[in-house]
């Protein structure tokens, strides 16, 4: 399992962190010792919304080469949305490439084609927004269509980290992993 | 209100990111429009347990031009403790300043000395730990005595944050945030 999270200027940052936090564990724990990421973008460094300046692995690496995209939201997302540049990058990803994305990060994989006939969710203030690129918008935490998982706003990051672990590793590893990080399943 | 989020290579960047988030919004919502904060370190980029690299904004300033101080967690906290240029640095904190912990984080503030007659709390692995510096370890979420303010372990960063919110805009402004973040008050 190789994974490029996708970054780039005014991303809510814990969009990101609360998906990459429980996914690693997957690594640290010893669940998939060959799990591997790097942090991609169309630059060396990205800044969040907020300012925080983050260090980019890789700028514009073809995306065919891993198994699953993961794009987080945040205000940023609407310029990239108009990114003619940043969308034919996205593009790039394999047709069997698991396209996930947290909060706004949606409306980029829809931007990109990705969402064509497809259901998917993203930020509450954004449902109608997403209509445009999808076959159905739910207004769910989690919404998993095969090649495509899309989830909510911000915190909604964590419950689809471990999502994630649940799905590559199973229910015991993600059990275990929510445990280390002190989070109640409760939801 | 001037907040120094301490950074050192080997942190849990969900322990940081969780109080980030929504403190954060407390000025891009205009609650504390003065709200401002340097990520502080010993160095100008530090590298998180998995990986990630952060730029950081201040390199060992001076801690008591500070209101508050916010020590994230992580296995590199085992190498800090013993660190005695990062805890004198520490040390530079004043008096008043509000010192804030997540997960180990709070070991650190206790080899800093600031734990002495104190209630506090820490990562559920590390209780025994902490006895060592304070007057009282608790087993609880969060733990609020006075001018130091402690959380538990990775997902409990997202609560102290929310607990910050209130704290410094009270509880409509918290509830307000808590919302745009789409987390659940349920704890």
């Amino acid at each position: 399992m190789k994974i490029a999270y996708i970054l780039y200027d005014g991303i809510t940052t814990l969009d990101f962190i609360g998906i990459y936090d429980p996914v690693s564990r997957l690594r640290s724990m010893g669940f998939l010792p060959d799990l591997s990421w790097h942090l991609c973008a169309g630059q060396p460094k990205v800044k969040d919304h907020f300012g925080l300046e983050i260090i980019v692995d890789k700028v514009w690496p073809k995306l065919d080469g891993y198994d699953a995209l993961v794009v987080p939201g945040g205000f940023g997302s609407r310029a990239m949305q108009q990114d003619k540049d940043f969308i034919k990058w996205l593009q790039t990803a394999g047709k069997d490439t698991l396209k996930i994305s947290i909060c706004t990060g949606s409306l980029l994989l829809g931007a990109a084609g990705f969402l064509k006939g497809k259901r998917a969710t993203t930020h509450f203030a954004d449902y109608q927004r997403l209509e445009t690129y999808a076959k159905e918008v739910l207004r769910e935490q989690i919404v998993d269509d095969g090649d495509v998982i899309t989830a909510g706003a911000v915190a909604a990051s964590l419950d689809l980290g471990l999502y994630l672990c649940q799905k590559w590793a199973g229910e015991g590893a993600m059990e275990k992993i929510a445990k280390s990080m002190n989070y109640k399943l409760v939801r």
